[in-house]
C-alpha cells in the first residue's frame, strides 16, 4: 500500500504538541477521548487507502464530463459522500443538538489531511458541504435548517460557496447577481457565477449553493451584498423540482481534475428562487465564516498533496540505485540507493520540513478553533483574533511552499518524475491550484498586512508575537534548542521592527507603498510562523528524546529533529533577503507606469 | 497575433550589449553584417508565428503516438525540419567548407530563442540534429561525414543524443550498452536506452543516434565509454535498410508533449550496426561537446517558455479589468486594468527580470563561443574556460527560475491561468522538464562547484570574477548605476570569500561536506551572474537614455531600467540567506542517516 501520510506524526502533533486530551476536561468535549481520536484517524486512513487512493488516477484521467446540461463524476464521489455522511464526517464539527459529532477541530483537521493526501479532488466534496451547512446553521432560519441540514449532513446533498462572477473575479464589491424580492418568502435570482467548485455533479441528489447576490436597490459595494441559499432543485410539495439554475459548463483544468469547477447561470426563465440567509446586506461578513474555513482547508489540501509527494519520492529514493558516494568513487563498486546522496537527502528534508511545518501550523489554527469553543470573554476573543490573523498565513504558506515541495519530490525521480507512470506529475498539477482558489496569494497578502496586522490597533499582531515569544522562552531552557530559540528570537525582533516601520507608512497615508510588497510580507510572516511551529515541535521532540525510547521511536524523534534543524539552517535564513527588501519601501512597483511594459 | 518574444530586446542585446557587429571585422564572420542578422531574426519570427505557434496546442493535445513500432508526430514537425534544412538553420553554425552558414552563435541563439518561445517541443528537433551533426563533424571519419551530414543538414534525417540507460540514469559510468567489434568496419550494438528525445518519428526519413556504448573488454567506469553512430536505418547499396534498432515505447509526460521521448532497444536480432566515432574509449569527452551545447540550449528553451508566459500574462493584465487602486476605494468608480495594481506589476517585473536576465546570460555564453572562433592561444582558452564554467549556470538559472516565472505568469490570470482556455497551464507543464533533462540541477551543482570552479587551480573562477569586476568598474562611472555596481561588488566579494572557504574544505579532504550544498552554491552563483548581466545591460540602457530618443524608445529603455532595479531590489537580496547557509558547512545532510527518514 502506498504511503501518503504519517499517522505517527499526526499522533505526535495531536497528543504531544497540541495535547488534545486536555480538551476532554471541558464539558463541550467531554464525550471524547484518545480512543475515539485514534479510531477516527484509523478510519480516515482506511477510507483513504481503500476508497480514495485507488480512484485518484482514474479521477484525473476521466475528469467530470458535461453531458446534456449535467455533470457526471467518478462513481467514487457518490460512495465517498455517502460514507462521509454515514461516518459523521460532514457533521463532525457541529454541536450534538444540531445533529453533529461535536468533535475537536484538531481531529477533524487530521482526518481532512488524510483525505487530501489520499485524493485531494475527492476530499473537497464533503468539506464544501460542511462549510455550506455551517453557514445555514450559523445564520439561517429554522426553516432553512430543517430543510437543508439533514440532507447535507447525510451526504445526499452537496453544498457549495458561490461568490465569483465573470466581471468581478477577486473584487467582490462588483458582484452583479440580482435578487428580486417577492411577497412569497423567496427572492428571484438572476445572474452568472464562475469557478464554482462541485457546482454540479451526479454524486448527490441535489446541490445547495450558498450564493452572494445583491437585493435590488441595495447600497453599492460590499455593503450591499446578501447571502442566499439557492438550490439546484427546490422542494415543493415534498418533491424536488428544477429551480431554473443551469450549469453553463465545466472548466478544463491543469489539475484538481477530479472535482468539477462549474459555470452557473441563474434565472434564465425567471424562475430561480433564492432564500435569504440572515439579514439583508450582511452577506459578506457571513460568507467570510465559510471563506475562512475554506482558506484553512486550502492550506490543509496543499499540505496533504505535499505529504503524498513526499512519501512517493521517499519510497523511490530508497529503492532507486544510482551512483556512488562522493567519497567512494570506485566505478566497480555497486551503486547505492539515491537516498544516500546528500543532495537527495536535502530534497527530502525540504519536503518533510514544509509538510510537517505546515501541518503543525494548521493544527495550531485548529487548536484556536477548539479553544474558542471552550473559552469565554477575553480568552475567547484572543483565540478568535489569533485565528483571524493566522488564516491568510495558514492558507498561503502551505500553498506556495507546497508547490515547491511537490516539485522537489518530482525532481527526486528525475525523468520518471515527469512521466505519468509515477504519481508526482499528477500531484504537481493538483498542487498548483492552491495559491489561486479561495483568494489568491496577492489577496491574502493584503488581508494579512492591510487588515489583520493593523486591526484593533495591532492587537492580533501583539498576541501572535507574545505566543511566539512564549515558545522561545520555553525553548531557551532546553539546551538542544537554544541555538534555534535564539535564531527565532532574532527573526521575531526583525518582524516587529519591520511591522512598525510599515505601520508608520500607513499612518502617514502612504497606503500604496505600505501595501506594495504585502505578498513578500506574507512570505516572511509564513517562514517565521512555521519556524515557531518547528520550535514548538522541538519542545515535544526533546521531551521525548530525554525519556526511554525503543529504537524505532528514537529514529522517529531524531528524524524529526534533523528536520527541525533543516528548517532553521536552510529555510529561516530566507528572511534575511526578504527583510532587506521589505524595509526599502521605495515604491518601485507603485511608481512604474504601465506604459513602461511596452515591448 | 500573440506575442511570445520581444524582437526589440533581442536587437538590444545583439547590437547594444554584445555588439555583434564587431565580429564582422574578423575573417571568419566577414561575410555577415547587420542586414543579414536582422533578416535572420525576422525570418525566425515569421516561422515562429506562421508555423510553430499555430501547432503548439495541437501538438500538446495530440502527443506522439506509438503505432506498430513507430512514432507518429504532428505534421508540423516534418515541415519545420524541412524549412530548418532549407533555411540553413540546422547548419547555421557550421563552417562554409562543411556546408554550413558560419553564422555567429549570438544570432543562432536569438533564432533558437524565438523558436523555443513559439513552441518549445518543435524547437528541439532541428537543434538536436545540429548537435549530433557537430559531433560527427568534430570527431567522425570522412566516410561518416559524407554519409550523414548532408541528410542531417537538409532536415531529412534526425539526430539524437543517446546516453541514458534504465539502470544508470545520471551515472554514466554504469552504461551497459555493448559494442562488439567485427572485422567489417562496424560494431555490433546490444542494449537499451531510455529518455531519448526525438528517438523516433515520422517527420524525417531516418534517425541517427549518437550513442554511448562500451566496447567489449573496455575499462570499467567512464574511461571505457565509446561513441558510436547508430542509425535507425543503415545505408546498404544505396538503400535504407532496417538496422535492428527497435522503439520500445514513448513516455507519457507532464508536458513537452510535442516531442517524443523514447525507449530504444538495440540488437534484439544481433544485427544492429554501430560506427565508431573518433577513438575508442573517448566517448564521454566527445559527448560532452554535444552535452554542453544541449545544456545551453535547455537554458534557452527555459527562457523561451518563460518569455512566452510573460507576454501572455502581460496581455491579460492589460485587458482584464478588476478592482480599484488602493488609494481610490470608491466602489462606484469603474474597475481598472489589473496591470495598475502594484502586486501585479511585481509579478510582471519578476518575469521580465528572469526572462531578460537569463537571455542576456545565454547571449554572454554565445559571445564566448563566437570569440573562441576568432581568437587564438591564451585568449581562446579564456573564452573556452568561461564558457565551461558558465554552462551549468546558463542551464540551471533559466530552468529553475523559469518555472517560477511561468508560475507567476499563470498566477496573473487567477483561475483562468489554471484552465486550458489560456496557454499558461501548457507552458507551466512544458517548463518543468528543464531542471531534469541534460543533467539534473543536482548534477549541474556538482559540475559547477566540484569541477568547474576548482579546475586548473581555480583559473576559470578567477576569469569570471575578473569579468564581473570589469563591468562593475565601468558601471561605477555611470551615476545612475552606482548603487547597483556597489551591491554587485559586495555580492561578488562574498562569493569569492565563500568559494575560498569551500575550496579549503575540499583541500582538507572533506569532499562530502564541500559538495553537500552545491545546488545552493549554483543558485547563489546564478543570481550573482544574472545581476552581472543586468548591470551589463544597464551600461547600454544608460548610454541610450543619455541620447536623443523617441517617446517609444524612451519607454523601452526606461522599462528595462525598472526591470534592472527590480532585479537588484528583489532578487539580489536572496544571496544573503544563501550565503548564511553555505558558510555553515555543518554537514547536516551528510551526517543524517537514511534510517531517520523512517515514518
Amino acid at each position: 500500500m502506498d504511503q501518503f501520510v504519517s499517522l505517527r506524526n499526526l499522533k505526535f502533533l495531536l497528543y504531544e504538541v497540541f495535547q488534545i486530551e486536555d480538551l476532554c476536561q471541558y464539558p463541550y468535549f467531554q464525550e471524547h477521548g484518545r480512543e475515539i481520536f485514534d479510531m477516527t484517524l484509523e478510519t480516515a486512513l482506511k477510507m483513504g487507502q481503500d476508497l480514495l487512493r485507488p480512484a485518484l488516477k482514474e479521477m484525473d484521467q476521466t475528469p467530470p464530463a458535461f453531458i446534456n446540461g449535467e455533470v457526471k463524476v467518478h462513481p467514487a464521489v457518490r460512495t465517498f459522500m455517502k460514507e462521509s455522511g454515514e461516518g459523521g464526517w460532514i457533521s463532525a464539527l457541529f454541536p450534538f443538538d444540531s445533529g453533529g459529532q461535536q468533535l475537536p477541530q484538531l481531529v477533524a483537521t487530521a482526518g481532512q489531511f488524510i483525505f487530501s493526501a489520499a485524493n485531494y479532488s475527492a476530499s473537497v466534496y464533503p468539506h464544501l458541504t460542511s462549510g455550506a451547512a455551517n453557514l445555514i446553521l450559523s445564520f439561517g432560519s429554522e426553516e432553512l435548517k430543517e430543510r437543508y441540514l439533514p440532507r447535507m449532513f447525510s451526504g445526499e446533498w452537496q453544498g457549495t460557496m458561490a461568490l465569483t462572477e465573470p466581471q468581478a473575479g477577486s473584487s467582490l464589491s462588483d458582484v452583479l447577481t440580482q435578487a428580486l424580492p417577492t411577497d412569497q418568502g423567496f427572492y428571484q435570482i438572476r445572474g452568472q457565477k464562475i469557478f464554482i467548485s462541485a457546482g454540479d455533479h451526479d454524486g448527490v441528489d441535489n446541490i445547495v449553493h450558498l450564493m452572494l447576490a445583491k437585493i435590488k436597490g441595495a447600497p453599492s459595494g460590499v455593503k450591499g451584498i446578501s447571502l442566499f441559499v439557492v438550490p439546484k432543485k427546490r422542494v415543493e410539495a415534498g418533491q424536488l423540482i428544477f429551480n431554473d439554475l443551469q450549469v453553463a459548463g465545466v472548466y478544463h483544468k491543469l489539475g484538481y481534475r477530479g472535482a468539477p469547477i462549474t459555470q452557473l447561470s441563474m434565472g434564465e426563465n425567471n424562475d430561480c428562487r433564492g432564500y435569504l440567509v440572515g439579514q439583508a446586506h450582511q452577506g459578506l461578513p457571513y460568507m467570510f465564516q465559510m471563506m475562512n474555513e475554506a482558506r484553512i482547508n486550502v492550506g490543509l489540501g496543499a499540505a496533504g498533496i505535499a505529504s503524498a509527494a513526499y512519501y512517493a519520492s521517499l519510497e523511490y529514493c530508497r529503492e532507486r540505485l544510482q551512483g556512488r558516494k562522493i567519497s567512494a568513487k570506485d566505478p566497480t563498486a555497486p551503486p547505492v540507493p539515491i537516498i544516500e546522496h546528500a543532495d537527495v537527502k536535502r530534497m527530502l528534508l525540504f519536503q518533510r520540513a514544509v509538510v510537517e511545518g505546515s501541518l503543525s501550523l494548521l493544527m495550531q489554527c485548529s487548536q484556536y478553533v477548539d479553544q474558542s469553543k471552550i473559552r469565554e470573554g477575553e480568552a475567547k476573543e484572543r483565540c478568535e483574533l489569533l485565528l483571524d490573523l493566522l488564516t491568510p498565513v495558514a492558507k498561503t504558506y502551505p500553498s506556495e511552499m507546497g508547490i515547491l515541495s511537490v516539485s522537489q519530490g518530482l525532481q527526486c525521480l528525475g525523468g520518471y518524475g515527469y512521466c505519468d507512470e509515477f504519481i508526482l506529475e499528477l500531484l504537481y498539477r493538483d498542487a498548483r491550484i492552491h495559491p489561486i482558489h479561495e483568494g489568491t496569494t496577492g489577496i491574502q497578502g493584503v488581508d494579512l498586512l492591510g487588515r489583520k496586522v493593523i486591526m484593533k490597533g495591532g492587537k492580533a499582531f501583539t498576541l501572535i508575537t507574545d505566543e511566539i515569544q512564549r515558545t522561545i522562552l520555553k525553548a531557551e531552557t532546553v539546551p538542544a534548542l537554544v541555538p534555534y530559540a535564539r535564531a527565532l528570537r532574532e527573526a521575531l525582533a526583525s518582524l516587529k521592527d519591520l511591522t512598525a516601520h510599515l505601520a508608520a507608512l500607513a499612518g502617514e497615508g502612504k497606503v500604496e507603498i505600505f501595501l506594495a510588497d504585502s505578498t513578500l510580507y506574507l512570505e516572511l510572516f509564513g517562514i517565521i510562523t512555521v519556524a515557531w511551529q518547528w520550535l514548538l515541535q522541538g519542545l515535544a521532540i526533546q521531551k521525548a528524546l530525554s525519556s526511554d525510547l525503543s529504537e524505532m521511536e528514537k529514529q522517529f524523534y531524531q528524524g524529526k529533529f534533523y528536520t527541525l534543524r533543516f528548517f532553521f539552517h536552510y529555510e529561516l535564513p530566507k528572511v534575511k533577503g526578504l527583510l532587506l527588501r521589505l524595509k526599502e519601501s521605495d515604491g518601485l512597483t507603485v511608481s512604474m507606469d504601465k506604459s513602461l511594459f511596452s515591448d
